[in-house]
């Protein structure tokens, strides 16, 4: 299991700074803080970078900027290379959740190295040799040409998931509307008010007479259905209840 | 099960054509095409949105200009708002990878739209009570600021991760409710009928004198979430447009 601390992004031979300024931006979103810059073809401290850094400028500021690729992956345990093309000598090739399996499943302490090529022409087959893996984000069959910084957003934010994300979830079948009312302003309704609200309904809907003579019950069916099916809290069977209470007045 | 082509991008005031043509680019890399756009500020065939989109550059030229958010989202069934902020009714708030799965389950046919929101700051209120559920990417929790085309990215990856990639992760969540409304017996309510719906029922409350007066909106938000939540089908909304008629037959 690693931590985020341990990853580093490299970006080689960077050719247009609003592409660094994006990646620290991608980067500092998912939580990530090493960045590493082989021989950028502009500084990461234009006035382009920074801009498009938005609030994530403190990783420019502190990225390292050195000469070669080994200088950048010296002290790596493992190495993975970006990479859209398929090369003449076959490398094992990763999906970014494979990748982000094997990095959670690494010994702990191992240093990881992410790294990412030229805007128009990516890593080197030389560069890619350097690499344990290769990474591909899957895409379009006919057009998957991603941006740099687009591709260390994805590349960052399926490593959060594994490395962060993931291990808080359980591993049985999750209930996700149940899961997506957490931290809800009011307690769900108990089944007890769930069915005096269906006989306030009822009620109101007989002195309405809104009832299909033919088939009675189909209504009732329906709203039940409905109303359970939307899990409904106590304010809200308090709010419906009082519309029904509003109703009958103006009936009497 | 869907497909991509079923799923829309909403862009609502994007002030930034650069920003267009990167999320236009984010979009094909990941086999979407639809792009709609509420009120940009700038075309997205300026030089700049067309640069940054790249080879996706059709995106752009085919891309779909609205006046308003009702005008993009009317033909969708579940429309789904990207939010990074806590709100102050809490709504149904989903992953992105419990959107995948949502999105995976929901009845064939099932028209999405995932809408997002101005550069500065993001949806309003009244966009995000719009949506069925919202989506936020879980990230740095000291900063979590993304670039709208890098979010677009994000979800549009996910997207392709739950429906084409991975289908049937074994960790993943299910979305209980859309596996419990398989084989249904009605369509479900198109956006469209549901606004409908909610107007007819603020008329009827309007009659009935039901608003607190101190806080007129709280009662219909509460509504339109509930009933976004439960995805409604279109007889459901019949009936309930039935009572609705029936009461304002007795209260005149």
């Amino acid at each position: 299991m690693q931590t985020l601390d341990q990853i580093r992004v490299v970006m080689v031979n960077t050719s247009d700074s609003g592409n660094l300024g994006s990646a620290a931006r991608a980067m500092k979103t998912m939580g990530f803080k090493d960045l590493c810059l082989v021989a950028p073809l502009d500084p990461p401290t234009t006035a382009k970078a920074v801009s498009r850094a938005s609030g994530a400028a403190d990783i420019l500021h502190h990225a390292r900027i050195v000469d070669t690729l080994d200088d950048a992956i010296a002290d790596c345990q493992l190495v993975v290379g970006a990479s859209a093309r398929m090369r003449t000598i076959p490398w094992p090739l990763l999906s970014p959740v494979s990748l982000g399996q094997i990095v959670e499943e690494a010994p702990a302490d191992t240093r990881v190295a992410i790294l990412f090529g030229r805007e128009d022409s990516g890593l080197t087959n030389e560069e890619l040799q350097r690499c344990h893996y290769h990474v591909t984000i899957p895409g379009n069959p006919e057009y998957c040409v991603m941006n740099v910084s687009q591709a260390i957003q994805v590349i960052c934010y399926q490593l959060r998931q594994s490395l962060v994300e993931a291990p808080r979830l359980s591993q049985s079948p999750r209930d996700v509307l149940g899961e997506a009312m957490e931290g809800w302003d009011s307690p769900l309704a108990a089944q007890q008010e769930m069915e005096r609200f269906f006989e306030h309904f009822e009620a109101v809907m007989l002195e309405l007479d809104f009832f299909d003579p033919n088939n009675p019950r189909q209504l009732l069916t329906r709203v039940r259905r409905l109303f359970n099916r939307a899990r409904l809290d106590q304010r809200e069977v308090n709010v419906l209840r009082g519309v029904l209470t509003a109703m009958q007045k103006r009936l009497r």
